[in-house]
């Protein structure tokens, strides 16, 4: 008897939980194209996005990816999806700034990069575009923020935009829909694992 | 020549970046299997090891995923790995709390889900090994967390596994080899945005 009261006082703590959840649901009904962006030190924010970018694929959408900072073209997450008919993989990057050591050719790659982001966000048949890496390039000024955040507001209404990178700038936050900072608790590389393949490119 | 000074500057600083992270890089030089845990109340627990699944699978692996709450299959991701001839995808899940409303069921259903995931735990043939909404199953006392972290711990040396959900218990964290805490900085749902295909699911 006991057990049958625990269980129906279960019963009617979910009920009450689940009307005000449907509730909440029901409140949510614009549809739209959303911005969104992975910050923070933590392991996860291309990841996420390339966890997305399958999602979005499993729903039928056509999907670009232009990697900012990134030059090889050895990853899995690219040896997975660069073949695939409905997505455009870029890697345009030269490494990062300690690798090329040459801010003149930096600012360069990043506005060749940016401008084939212009042309997706221009391009309404575009469902969701990637921009890997790309806080980098106003965390170090190489494109103006007033700009990009423009052209990011201008796009095609049911076009999705997901930003990555350490330190997004604030104004980049404030136009932004979904915000998730991937907050470093532990990472296996500071406790001397190497980078694994599969796990870490 | 102004200029090319801080061109040269910036040269010899970016040398020095270089110098201490390559020291770093080749300290890591441990491989073996991770354990990763994505946990916090924002977006991308799930959807990151997602993407850890597309690198995986792009590097040849074998993987398998478990959703452990989870009992829709219309999802964009389960639609686009399902039928990859390196992926097991399993819905074992029956729904959140709310929906069951039946505390004894959901016991049995995470007891059988967590049978399917120790079979892939003493196989050494799975590279990657997805529980996905895994912490709920310890959170609610639906699984004993020592038992739990016996089997994780004793895994294939080489095996990866990364655990998603929110409220990841402590002893979890403790056996993990890296965590990465999602923040809630925004969501889209809050301002009112419907939970959109192929990016909520």
């Amino acid at each position: 008897m006991q057990d049958a009261d625990r269980e129906a006082r279960h019963q009617a703590r979910m009920a009450r939980k689940k009307a005000i959840i449907d509730a909440h649901i029901a409140a949510a009904d614009e549809e739209r194209g959303l911005l969104l962006i992975n910050t923070g030190n933590g392991k996860g924010k291309s990841s996420a996005a390339f966890g997305v970018l399958a999602r979005a694929l499993g729903h039928g959408m056509n999907c670009a990816v232009i990697q900012f900072i990134k030059s090889r073209s050895d990853t899995g997450e690219e040896a997975f999806f660069r073949d695939h008919p409905r997505v455009k993989w870029h890697v345009m990057g030269d490494g990062f700034t300690w690798d090329t050591q040459n801010d003149a050719q930096d600012r360069a790659t990043a506005r060749t990069a940016w401008e084939q982001a212009v042309g997706y966000l221009r391009d309404p048949a575009i469902d969701l575009l990637i921009l890997d890496e790309f806080t980098y390039t106003l965390k170090y000024g190489w494109l103006p923020l007033e700009k990009v955040s423009r052209e990011l507001m201008s796009r095609p209404e049911m076009q999705h935009v997901i930003i990555t990178g350490r330190a997004a700038p604030e104004g980049l936050i404030e136009i932004a829909d979904t915000v998730t900072t991937m907050d470093l608790t532990r990472h296996a590389y500071h406790a001397g694992v190497k980078a694994m393949p599969g796990i870490e490119w």
